[in-house]
């Protein structure tokens, strides 16, 4: 197996805030200079990626006055246009100016949640400007340190005006984008709210233009919380909610690592991209990575094109394994095909069911499910020692 | 203050399996002699408990025959009439028999699912029989050690075709029994579906009849995913989806506990307990608990006592809590009511919104929020030095 | 039971990064301003504190001038003197400057370990000059995010390499001081060398004088790693090492999150002091906490003092424990004291143990052991029901 | 790369236990049969395992007589020499009977520490005449679920004494055996006594006979703490304390998995080999894994031929990555040779330290490690894509 090359057609996107990232973490200053978006641009572009996304203040420092942020505006603009790299997606900063301390739609605050929505249409309007069909929401401060600091339900209730609000703008404003939570269990909140996949999608169907919200799910974040990230992007799939990814690595519940993709969990990164191919995902594939502080610039880029890579290995490990007829057979021998059909017959009733009979309890348990021989060869497929 | 007595007014329940666990663990042998369901009922009656439930297999050894189950049932059903307890919830072991190791209503032997789908609806006939208003599912072996074991998306549409059958046969039997669908993140199964709170939420809006369904979290589950249990909890009221309770303890992720109520996060206990009362829960305060095997029988009652009494001290702390002008005017300089205001005025739209100013970002930073001073006054409640 | 004040006579310290911790986190900038050290000094002390203490780079900006210094020093001692405040332990900062971003003392670079071992010493010298008992190591940045990063073999020789120059350095300068090393699991580095008190014990006792070297272990980062924190600190008394203590709070495997002791696992904080005082530790009683970012200055004070407080309850709840005639009775029932005796007669050799018989099998499992009473009395403690 | 085969040169070992583990877990009965001890040899020689090993329990029923107790060992020396397999270790069962309820060594209860000891020596006699080496000390019931039931520096002194009888006891009789104490952080008591490698270090040095005392690290153990296994593999290997080894796969904190090597953490997994081989480990290669009892007794054999075959694999990764004459460069840029070199200078004395100067503190700052570098040429090895 060669090591595969990324291109555009592949639609790998970036945050600007993930290879800009200058390593400042909190025992330390940076060790990279501030990175000009422009720069990140042609050298994203040079690695072969498809597009890019920011926040608000990645782009525009927050404060600038009109003519800068115009000034601004144009020139990534011509940088887009010059790198011929697209849009994907856009968000918005609710979490680094001390006014965010408290959160930003749900903040105890009333004038910084309103403070807040403003900021965020004002980005949407540069999101649909330049081209992008999701709209990200990381509520990254949206949560407490302690318990009687949140009231869950008042919160809840601010969390989806905040949402209802917005949806109704994009839909006024005739904006083709659709919005995209990503959940997160804690850090930089004691507890987040909506901190997983699923409480994020229960959390959805209470909007009034739901149709119009699903989830942008980290690995890393779902990892934090101990949690089967691939289990995680395929509930997201099943629900048709699954707007937008973000791939990267994590080692267990700890602090947030944010590694570029294939570093952290290297299995379950291939059961996520086995996830992402079985579900039909044909979104961009983003990577929402930080480069460690020890790194220089060339190292910046020597992670985000791994990242790239690693996905191209590891997607052509997935479909080498599904395309493997000794895989097929396990699949078989495992009940996959079994577990496809549904557990009633066409047209059955729960009295008919009930009625039925089948075979004894033990006959029932007297089967191997066949289960380590499939993993040992998809195991085999990781390892790159099965297969082409 | 004094230490509380349990009433039954108070509506506390156990599972027959609790008090009974007999001490067998994944490397020890029982401790503790199997125990008469009627003795359980007994004592727990003596302890001022209110109600019972109990897996069908915990009271009916699985695979006895008719007559011994009728003689049972007719026990068990003098023993509740001698004791006065209710039976509040019941629910179905479908984890026990090796017949279940790759799951019930997601085992990928459709046969096995069609077992499981009918050893459920023979109990909710019992259930109905003996009064529960909740039929609560643990799908405890929904799920898989490795990747290919489990297509997500085709055990979904299982989970969603078990639970509709369910809601039919409720429905059709006109049984007023509603669903209760119980999350773990692992164990026994190295992953299983539905792993939190919010998954199981974002599951249930795909049923049926999903209004008669909703959600039996146990507080050791979801620390067992790092997740704050309080606002787990306060999600799924506010979603109006709270229709059981499993308390217990537990200290973080690590194995599954079941540490008495109040041991474990002692803290959080106060949290949850505090989320309840705030969010109007009034159905059975259930103990999902296990005696250590290093106890006795006098070791089980003595448990089972402490899971009523720490409740009642907690409940006894969060209204002294809720009450004190202090912590009254704590809440108001930490502006929660402020949190319960809308965030838009009465009828206004986002235009109005977005034309609308507001205090500058620095004058939004320049304040404090007075948390700690608010969740010192909360633990020193807790402590018991503040009020009664 | 009344809210105790803190009083010198009770040996609390802070450190300077604490109090003067500005609220700047991975995703957000200060929310505070910086704070005037003296007046840090002048509010311990209002509070009732004993002692201060910090890294170098906390007083002295990093790369002031010899003048600068001088004129801070002086103006630091000052400050002490006016303010009764005692300097418990002093620190180095080798974690901040980009310079350490692969470490200090095991970083890969050389010239960086030559520039932390000068950078040790010279703040040894002022640590001694202003009374310091015990200079405290932590190694945070020495680790590594990947595994070829770091020969740990070699890591770990050069680690011992620089605690053996300096236990020369002091005992050549004939300091009474004594250096305590304080784990942490991970955070900001992937993988933290000596990540426990056990990995920091062990590695101690191959230091040429490592007599002089004991631990320093923070509540936090030990529950970062899901220990008990107090069976830690017994550890670390039984092997004669707990030179320092840093008491804070956490909730588990997540991010540091340094809150004030007592919040986070308030049940282990109070096994932590039960530990402290059956241990006899009699140093001082050092907080390492962070204020949340969403306090402001007040807020700051409120947390701090907390912490003290929190300790004084809960030394009155241990010692009240301990001195219960029930909680006695509950430690016989529960064997306690035949714990301490040796399981040996005196003189017994192994072949006479051997030849001796005891109990049956069935007769040595045939006891509860009443843990269950003796932890729900505990519990009655920390709640204040119980006792004075 | 072709899939290795295992040969009894490899020194690969199992564990009588694990292979013949039913599949009882805390919620399920066995789903597999009892294993005939004889069959599990003939099973292993077939696979290329060269070794076993047992506790005594497995092999003997506890409470057989002695005459059965003769007849089970004779038939197990035939069984060993008719397949050829070694006895590389052996261990005692101090946690399934209801005795140990409270531990072996430090229970509270002193007969059942007599008991303990003389269950101990008598297998370890067994163990020297069938030639094992290795004598396994796995504390697993040495703990407690609360925190006044177990006096940690008792308990510790009672392990203490322990361990000095039997390093007395091995001394007298000749026996040419070394202890190997296995730490784990908890399961299945709440929180177990020498809970990580650094624990039981740095007990280990309080021992009468530390020379004979080493330890035997499970990396699904170490893993349940969080932490990395390979550091902890290669402290150990450091403080020469790596007497023997456990390998197996885990999913970060949560209930122990004892999945096969290979699975879990299989980025892991490749570093615990890599120190295994860079630290001269040459003792047997065991695996403590567990079949998931989805499986049958086929399942059992595929498993453990795995453990093996990823082993292997993973040999040759780790043998490969460190001849690839790219990753040699890359070491020598991440400067790895630098890190082997001591700090001071041939015979150079603090104050010469002291009074050297070096490069700038910007200077010093002014590089990229190239650590990401390094680890994308391990991972791409570690998915076979680079490299025979």
């Amino acid at each position: 197996m060669t090591i595969p090359t990324p291109q555009p057609s592949d639609k790998f996107s970036f945050g600007l805030w993930t290879v800009a990232y200058p390593g400042r973490d909190p025992f330390g200053e940076p060790t990279r200079a501030p990175m000009d978006p422009i720069y990140a641009l042609e050298r994203l572009a040079g690695l072969g990626a498809y597009g890019v996304n920011f926040h608000d203040d990645d782009l525009i420092p927050f404060g600038s006055d009109d003519s800068s942020r115009t000034a601004i505006i144009d020139r990534w603009k011509k940088g887009l246009a010059d790198t011929g790299l697209a849009v994907t997606t856009a968000t918005t900063n609710l979490f680094s100016h001390p006014l965010f301390k408290d959160g930003g739609f749900t903040s105890n605050d009333r004038e910084v949640r309103r403070f807040a929505l403003r900021k965020v249409m004002r980005n949407i309007d540069l999101a649909a400007e330049l081209g992008a069909k999701v709209y990200v929401c990381w509520g990254g401060r949206e949560g407490a340190e302690s318990g009687a600091a949140k009231d869950v339900a008042a919160a809840l209730d601010r969390y989806r005006e905040g949402f209802n609000l917005l949806g109704e703008f994009v839909h006024d404003k005739g904006y083709d984008i659709k919005f995209a939570i990503e959940p997160k269990p804690n850090e930089p909140r004691g507890d987040i709210l909506l901190p997983t996949i699923g409480h994020a999608l229960a959390f959805i169907e209470t909007l009034d233009r739901s149709e119009n919200v699903g989830v942008n799910p980290e690995i890393g974040h779902e990892e934090m919380a101990g949690l089967n990230a691939a289990h995680g992007y395929a509930q997201a799939m099943w629900q048709g909610k699954l707007f937008h990814i973000d791939l990267n690595g994590q080692s267990g519940p700890r602090y947030d690592q944010d590694f570029r993709f294939g570093a952290g969990n290297a299995r379950g990164a291939f059961w996520v991209v086995d996830a992402l191919l079985s579900g039909g995902y044909d979104g961009p594939v983003h990577f929402d990575f930080k480069t460690p502080r020890t790194e220089d610039d060339e190292g910046v880029w020597t992670a985000a094109a791994a990242c790239m890579t690693n996905y191209l290995i590891l997607r052509d490990k997935a479909i080498a394994f599904r395309a493997d007829p000794e895989v097929q057979a396990a699949l078989v021998a495992a009940k996959l095909p079994e577990l496809a059909k549904p557990t009633l017959n066409e047209g059955e009733s729960w009295s008919e069911l009930e009625a039925s009979t089948g075979p004894s309890p033990d006959e029932l348990a007297d089967y191997g499910a066949g289960f380590e021989h499939l993993d040992q060869l998809a195991l085999e497929h990781l390892y790159g020692v099965r297969g082409a």
